[in-house]
């Protein structure tokens, strides 16, 4: 039957199964993959076996590949025979964030619920959107293809990594040691989100991230406040001050040569992000809040996609228990992370940071640092054959043309590809803004899951179809 | 016999049985009573009921008098039969500080150990000094007079309670609510240190506190710091800049009005500080420092007795697992306290630091507090006879005449028994700087102890003696 014809029945075929995917990201939900926490190595594992399994049931080979860390779901389908369009490299992750603080969940994290809201109904659960959601609309995308189109319509290659929430650090080796088996005219990606509910997005433009945890130690043990306060330094007054010092009070960066290699946004480039009609108001209402912070002078989507950022993640020290005790600790760490844009060096930046704190390190002090992540900003080339046909399934599932935004977060695998095995990537991602990626009550409205479900369907549609040749 | 010969006899029996005064401690030191934690509530009890039971069978009516926290005991001996000496309230607390760091002790904390250190044996466990080791001194020279000087020597009212390491919260109520019981002639004290090892002290000075928490709050959930990084209020960024102001390059706290009614420190008290000697090299040196942090312009002894702080005890907020987790947390709080010298209103301290943290209140933050503890400093009249006495007593057991400091901690229960049943305190102890109180390993001396229940033995033979009717 014509291609066309083809694609309406794998989507007729999608839609008439859609509680049966939904069923089955429901099984990859449960499993609390959290590669940050030790504890939870083997749920690691049965992720990716769970992931695995899935594509060798639609014919790939798919093997688990060993890291240092959580392993790596390797599948590939060589497509219809005589298939002449692009290799695909899709990528996702089966890791999830830790889902702490889990007292403000309303349902345990990994016990998925579908409730009503807003949209209909939508799932909540660790890992609803980011990534497993996202990942699930491919893999349904593919077995819809598989069950009713005549078989997985082009040649596709699937890596689905465990340690993109702990910042991929054996990615880079993996990709370096597998160039060959991961050769592909370009790759694709679903971990990002829609303009909004209505409009479908390509992300061109992702931050960096550089992402350090400092301690800073002082006395050989902790001390009595009243038999040492005023004599002995305490490091947590010492941490705030230096901490407090890194933002001045027009939220400007004060790291020595922070932005000596930020390029100015154009001005066509501000003029199109103006025309977006950005609502900061709402996208803060949304989170109880009123007023923008960060640096002033910026608009608000330029301040999220085109400006870098620093914000400190997570600090502790001394006594953090009920009631008071009166402590001197003799240490006080801080987790931190700057966003960075394209062309700022993420190794250049730590430089920066450790020069900032050791330059303001009181006598007697001494502080270590580590960093957790080293990534640089990237921008996406729009002018791709596969970005045409991207847009094209879009335009034709939404009903309107898709358009093309930032993103203020990192996705370092993208700059990954490109350094490691020279692709571009097609970043096309059905989030949306209150999903609360990374917080309590992650959810991923199934309206989103399924548009995203029949628009991957569509976008093999168009290669199946026979973009000719290498695009 | 005379009462010198009496005296001895009572050394002596102490001596000869020293070995079992320091097993009876370690039973009182294996409870772990914790008064900051609810788990520990049952321990409480049962260091409460040990105490009582040890008075009990040395002759005291001795009961638990509940209150709303953990109890107190209360125990009273009316002396010998015609005693026309003081009556002498002793306190003393049975509760001890959380042990954590825990695993920066070499020994758990509530197994105690005797071991041998620079001045002969140690003993080490939570509570060896601060408090229990103290009490137990004055319980054990109880016990020697019962035991082989013909009884209890004096009138004595024993009151040990359970909350002292939390600020006391129930204390204040209980001594307004029992002043006939409570009515001495004096307080006595022993949760105080020597000037060394060699030579005694009696503790004219004591700081006061204003302890309080702060939890400041932005969004209403957890956000990604990509998504939301660069437009989000990131609480820790906005506590860390706050709090990093609180003093200056100079160490000068800068809260409105913090210094209003701080005294200099006259010339003389100056003099007789500088004249002891402080090495506060050695000092800050047994705890791995160089140089001293604290106000400029001011002697050592000076920052430490005589000059208010302001210190941090703990800070949290964000993501403090392993690892790494791109968040911007909801909320982030710490803990300070601020030490107080006579004078100062610890009540207008803790407004002064609510100002000094809402002026600097970015918008849409708010500011929960909390306030622990609020006691002002004080300074003890040094001219009454049971000081007299005390001198006494300690030059005799040392062989030098004691020597009179400051203390920068706070005795609350000190400014307590002045405000609400009008007698002053003489605080007579025999702790060092590095026995590591409410630290990792804390610490007495056997020899201290040794020392301590001799001195308190030979006090109490100066009342048996007869210092004459009411002092």
């Amino acid at each position: 039957m014509p291609n066309q014809e083809k694609v309406a029945v794998v989507l007729a075929h999608a839609d008439a199964r859609l509680e049966e995917s939904r069923a089955r990201l429901f099984e990859l939900l449960r499993i609390p993959s959290i590669s940050a926490q030790p504890a939870h190595k083997a749920d690691c594992v049965k992720a990716a076996e769970w992931v695995r399994d899935q594509l060798a049931a639609m014919g790939f080979t798919a093997e688990i590949r060993p890291t240092a860390g959580h392993p790596i779901v390797l599948a590939h389908h060589a497509g219809p025979v005589g298939y002449t369009g692009p290799t695909i490299l899709f990528y996702g992750h089966y890791d999830v964030q830790p889902a702490d603080p889990l007292d403000l969940w309303h349902s345990p994290p990994f016990e998925p619920q579908l409730i009503d809201g807003p949209h209909g109904k939508r799932i909540v659960a660790r890992g609803a959107v980011d990534d497993k959601g996202q990942v699930m609309m491919f893999l349904e995308a593919l077995r819809a293809w598989h069950e009713a189109g005549g078989g997985i319509p082009a040649r596709i290659t699937v890596l689905i990594e465990g340690e993109e929430e702990v910042t991929s650090p054996n990615l880079d080796p993996f990709l370096a040691a597998n160039r060959a088996a991961l050769a592909a005219d370009f790759a694709l990606i679903s971990d990002s989100g829609m303009w909004n509910i209505d409009t479908p997005a390509l992300t061109t433009r992702l931050r960096g991230i550089t992402y350090m945890q400092l301690t800073l130690k002082a006395a050989k043990r902790d001390l009595h406040s009243g038999m040492f306060g005023g004599s002995a330094l305490n490091p947590i007054n010492a941490l705030t001050k230096i901490l407090g010092e890194i933002q001045d009070e027009t939220g400007k960066i004060q790291l020595p040569g922070f932005y000596d290699r930020v390029r100015r946004t154009s001005n066509a480039q501000a003029a199109e992000w103006d025309a977006l009609g950005f609502d900061e108001k709402k996208f803060l209402g949304d989170i109880g809040l009123s007023v923008p912070t960060g640096e002033r002078g910026y608009s608000a989507l330029q301040r999220l996609w085109a400006r870098p950022t620093a914000d400190i993640n997570g600090i502790w020290g001394g006594y953090t228990g009920p009631g008071s005790k009166t402590v001197i600790g003799a240490e006080a760490s801080a987790k931190i992370s700057f966003r960075l844009v394209p062309d700022q060096d993420p190794h250049e930046i730590a430089e920066s940071f450790r020069r900032f704190v050791t330059d303001r390190l009181p006598k007697d002090a001494s502080v270590e640092f580590e960093v957790f992540g080293a990534t640089p900003g990237i921008e996406v080339n729009t002018s791709a054959p596969w970005v045409g046909a991207a847009r094209a399934a879009l335009a034709e599932e939404f009903q309107r043309p898709p358009i093309t935004i930032g993103c203020g977060g990192s996705i370092p695998v993208v700059e990954s590809l490109k350094r490691l095995l020279g692709i571009d990537t097609l970043l096309m991602g059905f989030g949306l803004d209150d999903d609360g990626i990374h917080s309590p009550n992650e959810k991923f409205e199934l309206r989103c899951f399924h548009h995203g479900l029949r628009s991957h369907a569509r976008l093999l549609g168009k290669f199946a179809l026979g973009i000719s040749g290498r695009l």
